[in-house]
């Protein structure tokens, strides 16, 4: 059972990776909501809404990396 | 019981997959909210639309790509 | 016991199956808020309602695929 | 013990059956909401409630299949 | 123990049964609000009131029987 639990913790951390998607779509949702609301201004926001994604998607890899070296790494 | 662990952790980076597709539809439900609301201006917001829907379902993709990994990678 | 634990996996992965409905459910539920708000302009955003179910009904369907591939294939 | 834990998963998979419900409740929710409040306009969705009901009920369905197959295909 | 893990699996299924009762009781109350919003509309929705709740509740029947069936056939 050597390295076997591991793979369950890899596992956990795609879990982080998925949730991680509830984030990334709550900023490109309220975005959208926004800009639609505002079309004017939308254009102007641009580069906030790619930080925003940017941050957020970032800690959905960074799961995605603890799952691949779970699995390859340790 | 070698690798048996790991078909457990593949379950729970499935369960991370389906979790993704709620960041995906909260992207897409409120587009359509706002372009019903404002249908002018919704032409204007497709590309971010796609942009966001992109950001939020690769995260799922990656959370089916660890479970494939799991299952039959290692 | 061997292959016992990968049935727990798919059947977490059936969760996410599930979990995803939610997101599937979210996309159409908007729309109809939307389209019942504004009737006129419902029929433009048909294509965007079913592009929105795709993809969140495709991540669903991963989920599906993991658990069909963890009680069938491993 | 044979064949035992995959109950366990079946459970799981009926908890997301169960999950399910709730996508396609907020689906027709959102539906009576909106007719309720604009009924002249209702006739014109019912497609749509039916389409938004029949994509969230699919993934409710996968789920109990998963279960159904973990109970007795597996 | 022969047996006795399938019932921590119907119990897991009947937590699924109860959530599906919050999808059925997110369609009434839709339109419990909306039909004392415009009670004059409200006879006209009966009908859809009755699918919305058919449809989860089917989901959350579907739950309960897999808890039976992990109970008395498996």
């Amino acid at each position: 059972m050597e390295g076997q639990l591991a793979h369950i913790g890899a596992g956990i951390a795609g879990l982080g990776t998925g949730i991680a998607a509830l984030g990334v779509g709550n900023v490109a949702a309220n975005y959208l909501a926004g800009a639609l609301r505002n079309p004017s201004a939308a254009a102007s926001q641009t580069a906030t809404l790619f930080i925003g994604i940017a941050f957020a998607e970032a800690l959905g890899i960074f799961s995605f990396l603890i799952a691949l070296l779970l699995m390859f790494a340790v």
